[in-house]
């Protein structure tokens, strides 16, 4: 096992440990390492939290920050944080105008949220849920409304976080998240495996030569295993799952997000997101705003995803504001 | 070769291509697309020029930007720019004052830019050079000016670049480069090869179990070769590099920078970060400023490099002060 660990039990905590000291702005509510807030909260705002399994920076906790998110639930590793985690969280965040959970579609993420929500209920704490469900490869037609949530769920937080920002109240920054949540499609491609730290070798194989397309960021199974192909025809592949899903004709701003999966070099995902803004305009679609980097990584997975949000007037400016967190900063444009 | 790349020849093209499409802030001068620059220069303000090999992303080009780099010289995966691509670029930023160039201690672009530094000099643009080597594990005693340039040239392009941006002539910006050179160590290790896309296959091997301390950029030799250690161990052993070159009992103020390499894992980069921080304060450092996450990579090499910038009076504001580059921004601090 290549990786920098001391004893993989401690893993997360002390790579919470690690970004407790490098950034004051955020810190954990209570005793908990893992109850993960901004150091000041807004008074009289929208409490937006997120949560989610370790191994994926810098998503969940990254985006907890200015104009973004205000806490977040870390679980160990490819697990979800509890309901008390999450509840933890809750209560610190909440400055009066309720709480946003914003998470990917995943069977625990949705019973500890649910209990926390619950929970809080119970306390006087209004909540609301909007779950990210963007990879296009993780349903059978119909059952869309089962697929995971990846890398897209950055339009989320961006959007919900600017519209939180701006002092809109729970239910308007609900129907924002759950907005760009409906317009949002990724697909994603592993070339190969990741390391759980506490299992300590592979989850999983992909031959020397094969990609699989679709694969989740845990390593669930994709759509299809082929030869690796170039990497043009590698994105025309993905893209078409996602252009069979968007149509232009009326609103063609998109914003796009070229994700990397750990491993794979920034020069190799920009050489993907030429051909992905090729085949955008060539389908009548204007790109307005771009990321490209790691957003949501899956350990040192070799791979990438794409994820594509058709913007409306009311959603290009939430995704142009600035954003100011430890791991993602965005001047306002 | 598990890449995403068509034609091994087009990669650095292809990239770029990608790169100038989704960032308009930057473009090239004239027709090659390896002349890379700003979109707009400042009139009146010292030019910052880099260059060097590709497959390092975000170094050279990604500091390019503004309070950052007027341009770079775009050179093959791990080869120089030419002399001519390198006069072109210093030809376009040149606004009157004069161009400072800074890149690694490397006899390609040593040989490279002191040529497009006489050409330049011929046609009224005035130079002057500043070059990073701050790999200590890189020289014998006696010989640090042979040292490589690594990670650490970021902190010469952050007090240069904002020094340049407050309009300071050539020789004030030139010597504050050369400061924060004299002042900045780093140390790497490296856990796995990477690949060249022109070549196809790992340029070294590493064992399953072993890591290499002091291992450069390009995969050049290091110091010792172990088996890998739990990552408190390890930071342990590179620090004391560090350490033994830099005396905080005067300046205390330090910058620390963890650079993954390419395929590490963001989580471990914290896991380091965690140690760092203890040792250097345990010996009597301040942490002014962090930076976290991949500054300077090696392709999918697996492995990270630590690097201390001891602050001064002088060079503490301009290590605070913002940057905005299509892959460097902060905020002013």
């Amino acid at each position: 096992m290549k990786k920098f660990v001391n004893d993989p039990e401690n893993f997360v905590d002390e790579m919470l440990d690690g970004i407790y000291r490098a950034h004051p702005e955020v810190t954990h509510a209570g005793d908990d390492l893992r109850c993960f807030v901004r150091s000041k909260q807004v008074p009289g705002k929208v409490g937006l939290v997120t949560g989610g399994g370790s191994g994926h920076l810098p998503l969940f906790l990254g985006y907890v920050g200015e104009n973004m998110l205000d806490g977040a639930g870390v679980g160990g590793v490819f697990q979800s944080p509890s309901s008390e985690q999450i509840l933890e969280v809750t209560r610190h965040v909440d400055q009066g105008a309720g709480v946003l959970y914003l998470y990917g579609n995943y069977t625990g993420d949705l019973m500890n949220f649910d209990m926390a929500g619950e929970l809080a209920d119970l306390e006087g704490i209004k909540t609301a849920t909007v779950v990210g469900r963007d990879d296009v490869a993780s349903s059978v037609p119909g059952e869309e409304h089962k697929r995971r949530g990846v890398a897209g769920i950055f339009f989320l937080y961006k959007a919900a976080g600017a519209a939180a920002a701006r002092m809109m109240p729970l239910e308007e920054v609900a129907r924002i998240a759950e907005k760009a949540s409906a317009r949002t499609r990724t697909i994603g491609v592993a070339l190969s495996p990741c390391i759980v730290p506490e299992v300590g070798k592979p989850g999983f194989e992909i031959g020397e030569n094969e990609m699989e397309i679709g694969m989740g960021i845990h390593g669930e199974p994709g759509i299809s295993r082929d030869a690796l192909a170039p990497a043009d025809e590698v994105v025309d592949r993905m893209i078409e799952r996602i252009l069979a899903e968007q149509d232009y004709t009326q609103d063609k701003e998109v914003a796009v997000l070229v994700n990397g999966l750990g491993a794979t070099p920034l020069e190799e995902l920009y050489i993907l997101y030429r051909r992905t803004a090729q085949r955008l305009e060539a389908a009548g679609a204007q790109i307005r705003h771009t990321f490209i980097g790691e957003f949501a990584t899956s350990m040192e997975m070799a791979g990438a995803s794409i994820s594509v949000l058709q913007l409306d007037s009311e959603l290009e400016p939430l995704i142009a504001a600035g954003g100011d967190t430890p791991f993602f900063k965005k001047l306002a444009n």
